[in-house]
């Protein structure tokens, strides 16, 4: 990431951009996608470390992009990410804008940019990345779904929080050389947890604790679990998702590691399952 | 492109979404940049004409995108774009951005699927296509110096209208299996004449001719070669730089052909070089 956003600046940039980039990356969030990722080329063998470090930068860098671009003016009109002003309140729209797409690119960048001996694998996780981050499964199509009257809710919540977990552990496998396919359903259901986790934290935390707005879910009237099925019954089904993530990991030498640490990312997003469920 | 655009469509996406991104690519305007790609691997040797396909495509994707993204609110606010309602203005702001950001990730996606005979070539097409797209050279530093309120005017012209011709000219040689870097100059040299011509269009043409707003300089106070020159001077400049365009062009099988093409190329852009000068 560092090395990335280092990258960028130049006296040829204009210096409000490349102060922008490093603002909308620095300090980072949880950095729970990377952190899958990683977890996941370790528990796969990880040959290739710096192929691994460079997939973690660039899915993070999607992430922190597609943030940038959801709390425009035109969709959340969020005045707070992470604890401190927007890039568009921080900076400005047009900022905000070209901040987003610089940081969709150096994604890109950042994986093209291998020794020949990992080519092949560069590809692929250019495909797997593009594949969950434009339209029709990626985070775009996601966004793009609460621009419709009529919304198919598994398709939204699958390419809007869905996608870029499914590219977290396809990736992680990938870059160590393994086969993408077995480890979808991994993805898919960590990100199930994870929508339903931001849904009790939506209506549960005060903004302080959550840094960004509270009820944002009710004021855009979005599709939530709490509202479906109540506290209790989103934790159940919580879960329950966790419980069929960890059943569903591939056979790896790290799978007992990898089965801990979803636990325990489990546990970090979503505060009341520390005094509720120790999944 | 067409390709590249049926892909996104299927049940599980959003129907606007997928209806804006055949609207911001289709019909196309000149296609100037795909056409000098293909015209430079035409005259390299075009060995892998799928491999030049697929970088033809990617650089007008990432065209298209950032035109949609220059028409919005917050930056040109223009109305028109090819002589139809801009995205924005057709669709809504929303759908806009998410539509620049799908484009710009379909790009890499069509360079990522190549056959293995070619992924070290179609890695160094997506190095080149992100260096000449985001910061520090590409043009979301082009478009990022219109926040500053000093600007670096070689910086800004080369990387907000040189950087996609410099991207055509390498991308064609590199695609035919050819070096980058001797490429360079003809890029560049095409993307200053290509920004006096369009400066002359933006004073001289009629908004039905120019299919999109005129005087948008002046309105925004951006500098204009014909403001600092005058007419005249700003088409005897435009000359000089075209002789120097074809001047550089590296020594290779189709050198005349290309030399052609350059011309014509330069009469399409500049509706009164066909009356004045024949290039």
């Amino acid at each position: 990431m560092s090395r990335a956003i280092a990258s960028t600046k130049s006296p040829d940039a204009p210096p409000k951009l490349t102060e922008a980039l490093e603002y909308a990356v620095f300090p980072g969030g949880a950095r729970i996608r990377p952190t899958i990722l990683t977890t996941v080329a370790l528990a796969c063998g990880d040959d290739a470390p710096e192929m691994t470090d460079r997939a973690a930068a660039a899915l993070e860098l999607i992430h922190c992009g597609s943030l940038v671009h959801d709390d425009l003016p035109c969709f959340d009109d969020a005045d707070l990410r992470r604890g401190k002003a927007s890039v568009h309140r921080a900076f400005s729209e047009p900022l905000s804008v070209l901040t987003g797409d610089s940081l969709i690119v150096l994604a890109f960048d950042v994986l093209s940019r291998q020794t020949p001996a990992h080519s092949e694998r560069a590809l692929e996780l250019i495909r797997i990345l593009s594949r969950q981050t434009g339209p029709p499964y990626g985070i775009c199509a996601g966004q793009g779904w609460e621009s419709e009257e009529k919304i198919n809710l598994s398709s939204y919540h699958r390419s809007k929080t869905g996608a870029l977990f499914v590219a977290a552990t396809q990736m992680g496998a990938v870059a160590a050389g393994q086969d993408a396919e077995p480890w979808y359903e991994l993805g898919a259901r960590i990100g199930e947890a994870f929508q339903v986790a931001d849904d009790l934290r939506d209506v549960m935390l005060d903004q302080d604790e959550l840094g960004k707005p509270v009820g944002q879910d009710d004021l855009h009237a979005r599709p939530n679990a709490v509202a479906e099925f109540g506290v209790s019954g989103a934790m159940q089904r919580l879960k329950d998702i966790l419980g069929g993530a960890i059943a569903s990991i591939p056979s790896c030498p790290g799978e007992a590691q990898l089965a801990r640490m979803v636990t325990l990312q489990a546990q970090k997003i979503t505060p009341n399952i520390k005094k509720t469920s120790r999944v």
